[in-house]
């Protein structure tokens, strides 16, 4: 479907997506940090598409199971109760790209 | 006003001021690390006050001006151009603190 | 369900519903652009099943896909990353309903 | 200003705030479990203006320290330490109505 | 799921879990007013999972159609119609329990 | 304060804020339509900061009172009572600008 989002000639939806690809890469900080950042903001804002996305990216940036919990952590915490099922829909989807080996399917610009 | 809140006979208040000062301890993940994830947490959700406590915590973790400001962009990016004055007051505040060599202020569970 | 909703006596639930139903008639501003409002607010608020909603009706009032990519745009820019999911999927039902057809089912107060 | 917005030729606001009004009356639930869930939704929707508001409407239905308290907890555990600022000016308030004898003022519609 | 979360050694969250379960206890406000506090909390923040799960409590607790629809009454004027369809649900969701006698399923620490 | 940020050297946030301004120039949809777009957008987002340069924008386009209103109004019904405060401080703002002629102050990239 990005396809499609793409091939509309819309150059601030295809601007904002090339953005968003970038914000990821190494920089000051490494990629590492960058995906724990982008998993605890898509907790607090409640949001199991980017969730998933960015426990598939830690996971393949080396972030341990401790350390994953942690980040769920400061995200529960910082937003309340009302994070609790994603939390949990984290923890399973992290059991399951365990048993299974997923990978994040990266086409250009495909998360959030 | 944390006495009054914390002389009130409420447990549960009480206890999730502990929890929240307990979440930013060094653990798997060290305290720097985490502070960044109250930082970027607190700016997709848009609250001031906790900006610039995190500022404050972080720039005592030793996280440097680069670094800051690629926290922001995550949380500029993932949360929109919403975001953006809380952006501009966050990056104001550091470089008051800068100047006039602010600490956070840390009476017991002061933040959030 | 509505009805359900409805017969039970509860006058704040039925004025309400009858107020956003007033909302998006024609006034000062005509209806096709309380609907492109409508859809943008929906997007940012993040919330699938009125963007739908709005993107149908929308389509009804004779937006056209290029405007529609650019209620999208602001969207995205004002709410972030966070937003792209949902836009994926307006643009995804605005396919569907290009083959299909789709009319906005709009039994009394029935949208949000 | 509320005169402003009102003589203003726009039914669909000046209905709302009608409704809003309605809203928080005697039903099969009293006004003063109302006020209770309307402060309680202001606290995890964060918003000062609000959460004064109906402090001072649950204190005059009699809701005393404990239970405000007991509310500020719920809202406090369901929406996260995002939320301890404005519980702390919703206790702060509290003590200056306590001395200063605060009254609601009403004018008709004025709340949120 | 929850044996998942709590094996592992991650002290915050399992301490919030139990803060959460106390939270809703009976205390200087009843249980019963505690879980229309959670439900309109849960409506605002448009949150299924916890709107369904209060649903069911609040009927444990001996909340009438009445005092529910009034709860869903003051969500929808504070939250907006973008929580109509959160509304529809819960409403759809009261019926089923009605004729099915569902019971909240409350392992330890499991709601939101 | 625009300048320090931009003087930093991160690409990312310097992209965002171009992208921010190319969002709101005239395209399929005039600017004037866009402008209420990011009009309705900043209220029901809450955000007080750009509320008011949206209203002095959509001025400066021609956007008549009662069209103004009428945007506001969407914004009150998707966003519920949580959203007053927002709308009266809006159409105080507006009072002013009339009186004094304010213009929107439009450094490079300023806004929300």
């Amino acid at each position: 479907m990005n396809e499609r989002i793409l091939s509309e000639d819309n150059q601030v939806v295809r601007r904002f997506f090339a953005l968003d690809t970038q914000t990821y890469k190494d920089g000051a900080l490494p990629a590492r940090t960058k995906e724990m950042l982008g998993l605890v903001s898509s907790l607090v804002l409640r949001y199991d598409d980017c969730v998933t996305y960015h426990v598939v990216r830690c996971r393949e940036e080396g972030v341990t199971d401790e350390e994953m919990l942690e980040v769920f952590a400061v995200g529960l915490v910082v937003g309340g109760s009302i994070v609790i099922p994603h939390l949990r829909r984290g923890v399973d989807f992290l059991d399951r790209i365990e048993g299974e080996g997923i990978h994040a399917t990266k086409p250009e610009h495909s998360h959030t």
